[in-house]
């Protein structure tokens, strides 16, 4: 079975569990999770409020003796949080900044779908794995997904409670390779999003990177000066990481 | 503007204050309104509960000495009330049963939708105006809505806190009609219905029937028993009536 949830609002515990869950925010957080962990990061601990990230990020300061191998990322409105070393734009997170590093990072929306869709800490309700897609690990996203088997929730963040369009077209990419590939049984939404990535996308996405720019996250993002980071979250399969979120921490496995 | 809401747990007051907005309930609330006043219906009277709707029949009978006239309508699970006339079924809506009465209407979430939309009964925070479609009265709606002038948002019902279909597909007819005529700016989940309808049911609309049919609740209703509402639900245009929700009552004004 194959369904999508548009927004983390209406991702409910049932749609989760025991299930294959894969997180989508393609604008912009999973696209910098990815980007960060394709770069070398060590892993990313996701907070949700910038003082939880502080905090952790304080205390594991205070029982090293450092702060030598920690960074700070996140945003609030789309900028940078003051006093952290990195934003949520993917362009930020190069080899150079993050190769080695634990990343306590916070996003308004990506880091509570992260959690919404892991379930409880005591293992109550979530889902059996939870996995970290943007279109740069698109492909490598799907066909975990195949191999692992079983029933597959593609969870969209969404935009303060609304649908994006960028979340559901990459949904729509992942669903219908997963359509070519295996049988399986389609909900309303997945079914939707695969034709709807295939009217907007084209079947081989060259109208991809129009199509998310078009979005209205993109055009907010766009006025906010983060043009550069919409053509980078639009391209797809640049990398076949799979990252998962375990147990508070985003890694490959 | 022209914006979606996929379903009736995802609207919010803001969504709809101050603008026009289309409530959609293809399988089978809004057709079944659709059908009920095209039939000559005089006026029907949403309940949020089988309950609500008897005390009001039985008040409204009383007042007027007697049950002439009156008629209870409804589903639960997708079948007829108990003690009730009339199910959710259009096709029991005919001239001969409904012409001239006046029928209390109960569905799961068809109605609840309306009152959301409408807001408040003291004037606060609603709609506008609140037009009720389907796919029986699609472009009398989209023409009313474009006579209207203003925002405008096509509120789906969905289908238990899901997304439905036939409901994005409705919307996403309504908002291709509108994109052709005038010049809106079109939310994401505006655009991405508009291309959904071309692509799942044509330019045309020569699949729309093949579309609906293929969606989740379709396919329950038709292992219920109810197959030839879902062709009925799914077929364009048989009617420019466009019924309008205002102060409890849906009418033809």
């Amino acid at each position: 079975m194959v369904d999508v949830v548009p927004t983390l609002q209406a991702l409910r515990p049932r749609d989760v569990s025991g299930r294959v869950a894969v997180v989508i925010d393609v604008l912009r957080a999973t696209s910098t999770l990815v980007t960060a962990l394709a770069a070398g990061a060590r892993e990313v601990r996701p907070a949700a409020t910038p003082r939880e990230a502080r905090v952790r990020y304080d205390r594991l300061a205070a029982a090293r003796g450092g702060t030598e191998g920690l960074l700070l990322g996140g945003e609030r409105m789309g900028l940078r949080i003051e006093g952290f070393d990195l934003g949520n734009s993917p362009l930020e997170y190069t080899p150079e900044r993050v190769s080695g590093k634990t990343i306590f990072f916070t996003t308004t929306n990506g880091t509570r779908t992260l959690r919404r869709a892991a379930g409880t800490r005591t293992g109550g309700g979530g889902a059996r794995r939870v996995l970290v897609a943007a279109f740069l690990n698109a492909t490598a996203v799907a066909k975990e997904v195949l191999s692992a088997e079983g029933d597959v929730v593609l969870c969209c963040a969404g935009t303060r409670g609304g649908f994006s369009l960028e979340d559901i077209l990459l949904a729509g990419f992942i669903a219908a390779h997963l359509e070519r590939n295996a049988p399986f049984v389609f909900r309303d939404l997945a079914r939707a999003a695969a034709a709807l990535y295939r009217s907007m996308a084209g079947e081989d996405g060259r109208d991809l990177a129009r199509a998310v720019a078009a979005a209205d996250h993109a055009r907010h993002l766009t006025a906010l000066g983060f043009g550069d980071d919409i053509v980078l979250c639009a391209t797809l399969d640049t990398t076949d990481i799979v990252p998962e979120y375990r147990r508070g921490r985003v890694v490959v496995p």
